[in-house]
């Protein structure tokens, strides 16, 4: 399966010509993405926290300490949204009504379960230091036992999903293009700047090319 | 009040040191964040969804059409989360396990509630706009009576609230600061380019210095 199927769960209802379905257009989303915000519901009421987070096929793992309620509440199988937000420009209109944002979000729906597996938590340990820089897992001090066992990893398989995608200019209302009101896109990215070294580092030790070439 | 009680609801209850209960501190996040990232329940399944978001004293404003299933669940009066993040930094140690990002997340509390009032729909409009830039609201072509009878704006009164920060250098175990690997922290800010002007915009329409100058 290339794509989700639109069901009443993932399928965009406000303007429904910026949702797409297909798996390769929401996953670059999420994997460009640092950090995703976690929705999920305890008693009636919904808490949305951010967290790190990686995908592996078509299944999202997030990791925490043991004791962490959220990851304690979705191991436990229930309903869990994942939402990935990229911010590209903020696009002004001639008119305030027609503002808007250049985006690309995926909403991801699933149920959770815990990895208990030793060498599968390695797997999923690696595969989220690498989600934050590639190359990163090779250079760094392995997790011990220790720290293995004290960390939880939860699987939320992708259920259902969708993306929703704005690009381009502002568009106003035909009367309005010739106001004079400057109109046009600000483009926004997430920077990365210059690596600051920790100040007990040994002095011969270099930042790594990984680091210095970092981008998303 | 400037501060917000500690309940079951607000508590930072991973790492307690870096969660802050006063309205100052987390206020500041949540005005600096461009968007939120709003959670509400739809029978039994929790939805995470990213929008732009404006703060008056201690009530969250967020809009859209008429037809929003997110708005028309808010507006009923039900539970709500909105969680605004900001990522300062990419932390690497030089262990796995204390990888870590430098950030500020607010998480704030409420329930819903419906504004039909024109004039304060208008005054909203305005904490809008002005939200993304200072100045646009001057500049830009105001909403009509039908652009305002055809947006629902909705009031999330924030009955509790929560900021959590980290900060700083990375802290790795004591006996791995001899080891040879690079350790230390990469800024990340949101990062607003050149703007981009229209293309059907009057050659005589220069951008404006607060677009110019923009900064959050």
């Amino acid at each position: 399966m290339s794509e989700f199927p639109q069901t009443d769960l993932n399928k965009v209802k406000r303007l429904p010509k910026r949702g797409q379905y297909d798996k390769k257009t929401i996953y670059q989303i999420v994997d460009e993405a640092l950090i995703c915000h976690v929705g999920f519901v305890l008693e009636g009421q919904p808490f949305v926290m951010p967290t790190i987070h990686v995908r592996i096929d078509d299944t999202i793992y997030l990791h925490g300490a043991v004791a962490n309620r959220m990851l304690t509440h979705i191991k436990a199988g229930n309903n869990v949204c994942l939402t990935m937000t990229l911010i590209d420009g903020i696009v002004f209109a001639r008119s305030v009504f027609h503002h808007n944002m250049n985006y690309r979000s995926a909403v991801l729906f699933g149920k959770g379960s815990v990895i208990e597996d030793y060498d599968e938590k390695w797997n999923i340990f690696k595969a989220l230091t690498e989600h934050i820089a590639k190359g990163r897992w090779n250079d760094a001090r392995k997790p011990t036992e220790q720290e293995t066992n004290i960390t939880t990893i939860v699987a939320i398989d992708i259920d259902s999903a969708s993306a929703k995608i704005r690009t381009g200019p502002a568009k106003d209302d035909e009367e309005d293009y010739t106001l004079s009101i400057w109109a046009g896109v600000m483009p926004v990215q997430m920077q990365f700047g210059n690596p600051i070294s920790d100040e007990q580092l040994a002095q011969e030790i270099h930042v790594p090319e990984y680091i210095l070439n970092y981008k998303r």
